[in-house]
């Protein structure tokens, strides 16, 4: 019987999230009760991580094994006639029973996007962070993202209630992108071997007090050296964060040229 | 008191068109509303064209004159904090009282977006058409599109139920682009001096005819000599459809390189 290795886009405006949760639409319960009907049993998926409510995801990945004889493709269709149109199954591809999606993955790619003028466009509502007011400083942006590469303790950028038994990630790449959209678009790509919880929308929190002139660049790594999430900003809002890509194997594919939230 | 010239985006989505209508939420009827409270008298909004129920605006134009003085850049700031955010004024500007959004345009352009790949991107929904199977050919396409270039007789891309005194229209550029998105959007953008209902949506309709090879490209220039709506393809739908452009003057802008949806 295959275990499929599932890549996963969701338009994650309206749920829960992707762990499935007492209450409301979660993007793992919709996977498991779609394979659950496709194998006739009880089926759990488990995804590489858990995006919170409201997070998006181009290259979210699962692994699910099924207890049917089923080929890649006809599972690829079978499980989007019946998902909602806001989840979209675009890859199966068969894999060893051994692969775990979450403890097997080496690298992930998360982009964050924000809107920095004052009217908001009416198609990136649900994919931004609507920052209008003065233009902010991308350059200073710039400067602080790439003082997060390398390997560091990020226990300023994790949320509470967090049960990370280790705070240490590396950073393979860290960049403030934002030139498209006559400059109302400022896009963050961020990959790592990991991520604390909310540590993304962390990092962006500090880095849009950098942007606004309120901290110098070099305050980011004040930040992280505390250890102290107390030092750090606000935690940026869900909607503007995207899942990119999950890998599997040595970190090599670099980070998107841009971000577009169309995948 | 000021007249102004208002550039309007709008997500179409969930609308009945720009026009108000008897029922139904529409694009101008939520301006009149909205210029009618701040100007304390009612106030007709005059729009450069009228979109479908379910077609897109980056930059639709309308003329409003206010009964009241009030600068350009408060009445951004208020008409936004009135309108719902699918809706949004983009600019304004004071024009001589004789300015008429409609009849003094003198080119509008159009951008019409095939999602072509059997998975439809959660994203994309609502501003695609999602047109699953094989590749369409798009060097047929853009050969069949670039027939449509110059001035015409489009009777035969003209909805039924018309009232349009003239059927000439000449088109400034007609052309079709795929590349993006590992080749899954086909992005149509057509630049004229006016358009007869359905007339975008009816060329799209006949270009996908030849991208899916049932027609060759040569056919486009027989449909549109025929005169006869009945020689046609079918409407494509109306979500992938965007108003991106209105100009007062010499058209002189080109077509845009890429058409996101997002503006």
């Amino acid at each position: 019987m295959p275990t499929f290795k599932l890549t996963v886009a969701y338009d994650g405006t309206g749920f829960v999230g992707w762990q499935r949760q007492a209450a409301g639409t979660s993007i793992q319960g919709l996977l498991e009760d779609v394979m659950t009907e496709l194998a006739g049993t009880p089926t759990p998926v488990t995804g590489a991580g858990r995006t919170d409510a409201g997070v998006h995801a181009r290259g979210q990945v699962a692994a699910v094994h099924l207890e049917r004889e089923i080929d890649a493709q006809t599972l690829v269709r079978a499980a989007n006639a019946h998902l909602p149109a806001a989840v979209r199954v675009i890859d199966a591809e068969v894999v060893p029973e051994s692969f775990h999606a979450r403890f097997d993955a080496t690298a992930k790619t998360y982009c964050y996007r924000i809107w920095n003028a004052d009217v908001l466009s009416p198609f990136e509502r649900p994919y931004v962070w609507h920052l209008p007011g003065p233009a902010l400083d991308r350059d200073a942006m710039r400067t602080a993202a790439a003082l997060l590469e390398g390997r560091h303790d990020f226990a300023a950028f994790q949320g509470t209630g967090s049960d990370a038994l280790s705070t240490e990630r590396r950073i393979f790449a860290s960049r403030v992108d934002g030139d498209a959209h006559d400059g109302a678009l400022v896009e963050y790509a961020i990959a790592g071997d990991g991520f604390l919880r909310y540590m993304v929308r962390n990092i962006v929190g500090a880095l849009v007090e950098v942007g606004r002139g309120r901290r110098p660049p070099a305050w980011i790594g004040e930040v992280l050296a505390s250890r102290d999430r107390s030092q750090g900003g606000r935690t940026a809002p869900a909607a503007g964060l995207f899942l990119v890509r999950v890998e599997y194997g040595a970190y090599n594919h670099g980070l998107p040229r841009r971000t577009p939230h169309v995948a």
